[in-house]
C-alpha cells in the first residue's frame, strides 16, 4: 500500500425531499448571498428550482439564478458566471444540477474569489488558486461525482481544450442528494452517469503492482453495485433504492475512496475528453466508445488486475489470467451495449478522418509530451493506435 | 434505503513516516499552542513522542505533554487534562496514542472550551455542546476508529458508568495513521483492535428490513480484509500492507461508512460498556465475550441478514437461512477464539454473582429504561439472559 491522504469534507445530506434543506444548509456553511448556477429549463419545469428557492427565502437567504450551463460546460459560460457573482456580491455558489453545473459553479467559485484573474490561468495553473467561494450541489443526476470530487473540468472553446483542475478548493461544502430527482432522467443519460461511475472506479483499479486489498473490495462491490442497479433503472426509472444506489456510487466513486493506496490513472478520461472537446459529444458516451480498445490495448501490462476485474467484478471462473482478463473486457462491453451505450467511434456517431484523428491523439497526450496511464506509457504513436481501434 | 446524512470530514495523512508531518498538520489546522494527550510510556520508549514534538517544533508550534491516559478513560483524567490546556491556553489538543488517548483529547479538547462547565454534564447532555477546540492524531493501534469517529467514550469512576457521545465536535481534524507504529503491540492488543473493528462493522450490519446495496459490499469487504490480515498479523506482525489493511479497516469501520442508509445499533458496546466500567476488562475482548450469546439469541430477528453475512463474510454454502446464519454465527466465534480472544465471561477473566450479572443488565439498559438493538426490543430482562448465556 502506498502513503495516501484522503479528505473528503463534504457533507452529504441523502434521501428523499431533501432539497428542503438547501436553505438550513446553506446557512450552515456561511452563505447569505447565494448565486444558483444550473442548466436548462428542467429544473425549472420539474419545481426543483422553486423548492430550492422555497428553501433558500425560509432559511432567510436571499439568492440570485445565473442558468443556461450546458453539458461539457464552457469556460467563457463560467467566466460571465464569475461577472454575476461578483456584481450580486455572492458569498457561496449553488449548483442545481449535474456535473456540468457543478464544475461551472467550482469554477465561479474559483473566479469570484480572484476579482481580475483569468479562469483559464487558475486552470493552465499559471496563477495559482489560494482561495474560494464556498460551494453547494443539490444535484439531479447520478453521474460525475463532481458533488464529493476534489476534481472540475471546463472547455475552453477558443482553444478547444477540455481540461480539469484538481484541488480541495474543489470540495463542495454541501452536497443535497435526493434520489427521486433523476426518475425524470431519459436512459441516455442515466447510462452515460452508470458508464461514467463505473470508469471513475475502473480507472483507479488496474494500476498494477501495488496490494491495496479493501481498496480493491469497495472498487468490486461498487462495480457489482453499479453494473446491477443500472440495468434496474434502465427497466424502471422511478426504482427509488436502484437509484439511490446509483448516486451514493457516483459520489463514491470518485471522492478518493476508491484510490486509497494505490492512486489513479485516468487515462482514458484524456481520450474521452479529447473527443468531447472536438465533437462535443455526451461524456459518458465517449467513455465508452474507447474504453474496450484502451483495455485490450493495455491489458498486458495489467494481466493481474483485469483477470481478477473480471473474477470479481463479473464473476468470470476461468482459471488463466489471460482469459479471465478478456472475458472481464468482454463482459464491460457487452454491458455497455447493453445499457445503449456505443462502444465504437462509429457507434459514438463521429468518423474523424486520419488526420483528425492524430490531431485526437495529440490533443489526449498535450502534443505528446505526457505518457499516459500507469499501466504501460502510451504517447501519441499509441493512443492514435487505440483510437484506431476504436474506429469501429 | 434510509435517508442519512454523511459527514467524515477528518484530514486522513496515512503511511510509512507520516508522524513528521504532524507539525505541518497541527499548523493547518490552527493550532500554535498543543496540548499533546497520550498514555503510558510506550510513546515514550519507543521515540515517537520525541518524533512527533521535533515535527511541531520544527512547524513553530509550542507544545506541552499531559500523559497518563489509561483503557478506558477516566473522566476525572480527562478533568485533569481540560485544567493543563486552560492553564497552558492551548488552541488544540493532539492524541498521540489510540482510542483512549483520542477520546481523553475529545474530552479535554470539549472542556477547555467550555471552562467551568463540569465535563460529565457534557457528557449526559445537561449542557448542550457548542463548541470546541480542534483536535488531532496521531495513531498508535488500529482499533477504536475514534480517528474518524464522532464519538467518545469516558467512563466515570464515581458512578461506574461508561458512556459516550456522538457529535460533529468529535471529528479529528487530521490523524496521522503510520501502519509501521503498531508493528510492536502486544498480540492480545492486536487482537482486541481487530475484534473491535469487526464490531463497529457488525454493529451496524445486522439492522433487518433496509435495503442498502453499496453499504453491504462495503461493510462484507471490510469484513473479509480485517478478518484475514487479523490472522496475518498474528503471525508477523511487521508485515506493513497486513497492519496498514487493519488500520485504514479501523477508520472505515466506524466513520459512518458501513451505516449509510441502514443506520447502527451498537447493542453489543452497551454490553461490553457494563462489563468495561465494572471489571476494566479491554474494550475488545469484552465484546468477544458476549457477541456470540447475543447474536444466538437475537439471529431469528434478522434471519436474513445473519444468512447473508454467513454466506459473504466467511463463504458458507448452506441454502437454507437458519443453518447459513448459525454457521456464520459459529464461524465468528471460532475465529475470535483462534486470534486469543475470550468467548465467554469466563474466558475474559470475569465471574459475577447473579446479583452482580443483573446490576450489570441493568447498567447496559439504563436501569432497564431503554431497549437495545433494532433486531428485537431487548430490555433489562433479555440482556440478562443474555449475560447467563454467556457466563462459560
Amino acid at each position: 500500500m502506498q502513503n495516501f491522504i484522503q479528505y473528503t469534507p463534504t457533507e452529504v445530506v441523502f434521501g428523499k425531499g431533501t432539497e428542503a434543506l438547501t436553505g438550513a444548509e446553506a446557512v450552515k456553511w456561511g452563505g447569505r448571498r447565494v448565486l444558483i448556477v444550473f442548466g436548462g429549463g428542467s429544473v425549472v419545469r420539474s419545481g426543483l428550482l422553486k423548492r430550492v428557492e422555497d428553501s433558500l427565502e425560509q432559511a432567510g437567504v436571499a439568492y440570485e439564478e445565473f442558468g443556461g450551463v450546458k453539458p461539457n460546460p464552457r469556460l467563457s459560460h463560467a467566466e460571465e458566471g464569475v461577472k454575476r457573482a461578483v456584481e450580486f456580491g455572492a458569498d457561496m455558489i449553488l449548483a442545481v444540477g449535474g456535473g456540468s453545473s457543478i464544475d461551472t459553479a467550482k469554477g465561479i467559485a474559483h473566479g469570484a474569489a480572484n476579482p481580475g484573474v483569468k479562469l483559464w490561468d487558475i486552470w493552465t495553473k499559471k496563477v495559482p488558486l489560494e482561495r474560494s467561494l464556498p460551494i453547494g450541489a443539490v444535484l439531479t443526476i447520478a453521474a460525475a461525482g463532481s458533488e464529493m470530487s476534489d476534481s472540475a473540468v471546463l472547455t475552453n472553446e477558443e482553444t478547444g481544450k477540455k481540461a480539469g483542475i484538481n484541488t480541495d478548493f474543489n470540495r463542495v461544502k454541501f452536497a443535497v442528494m435526493n434520489p427521486e430527482l433523476t426518475y425524470t432522467l431519459p436512459e441516455y443519460q442515466l447510462a452515460c452517469g452508470v458508464t461514467d461511475i463505473m470508469m471513475h472506479t475502473m480507472e483507479r483499479y488496474f494500476i498494477p503492482g501495488i496490494k491495496c486489498q479493501l481498496t480493491d473490495e469497495i472498487a468490486e462491490g461498487l462495480l457489482r453495485t453499479v453494473i446491477e442497479n443500472g440495468r434496474i433503472v434502465l427497466k424502471n426509472k422511478q426504482d427509488y433504492d436502484a437509484q439511490a444506489e446509483i448516486m451514493w456510487c457516483s459520489s463514491l466513486s470518485h471522492n478518493n475512496l476508491t484510490e486509497a493506496g494505490r492512486g489513479k490513472d485516468f487515462s482514458v478520461h484524456k481520450l474521452g475528453h479529447a473527443l468531447s472537446a472536438k465533437y462535443d459529444v455526451a461524456h459518458g458516451a465517449s467513455l465508452a466508445a474507447v474504453w474496450g480498445s484502451w483495455a485490450k490495448y493495455v491489458y498486458g501490462g495489467a494481466l493481474e488486475r483485469f483477470a481478477k476485474f473480471g473474477r470479481k467484478v463479473w464473476g468470470v471462473q476461468a482459471e488463466d489470467d489471460q482469459t479471465a482478463a478478456l472475458e472481464g473486457i468482454e463482459a464491460t462491453v457487452e454491458y455497455f451495449h447493453a445499457i445503449g451505450m456505443p462502444v465504437s467511434l462509429k457507434e459514438l456517431g463521429v468518423a474523424p478522418s486520419p488526420a483528425e484523428l492524430k490531431a485526437l491523439a495529440l490533443d489526449a497526450t498535450m502534443n505528446d509530451s505526457v505518457k499516459l496511464t500507469r499501466i504501460r506509457p502510451l504517447g501519441a504513436k499509441e493512443i492514435l493506435e487505440i483510437f484506431e481501434m476504436a474506429l469501429g
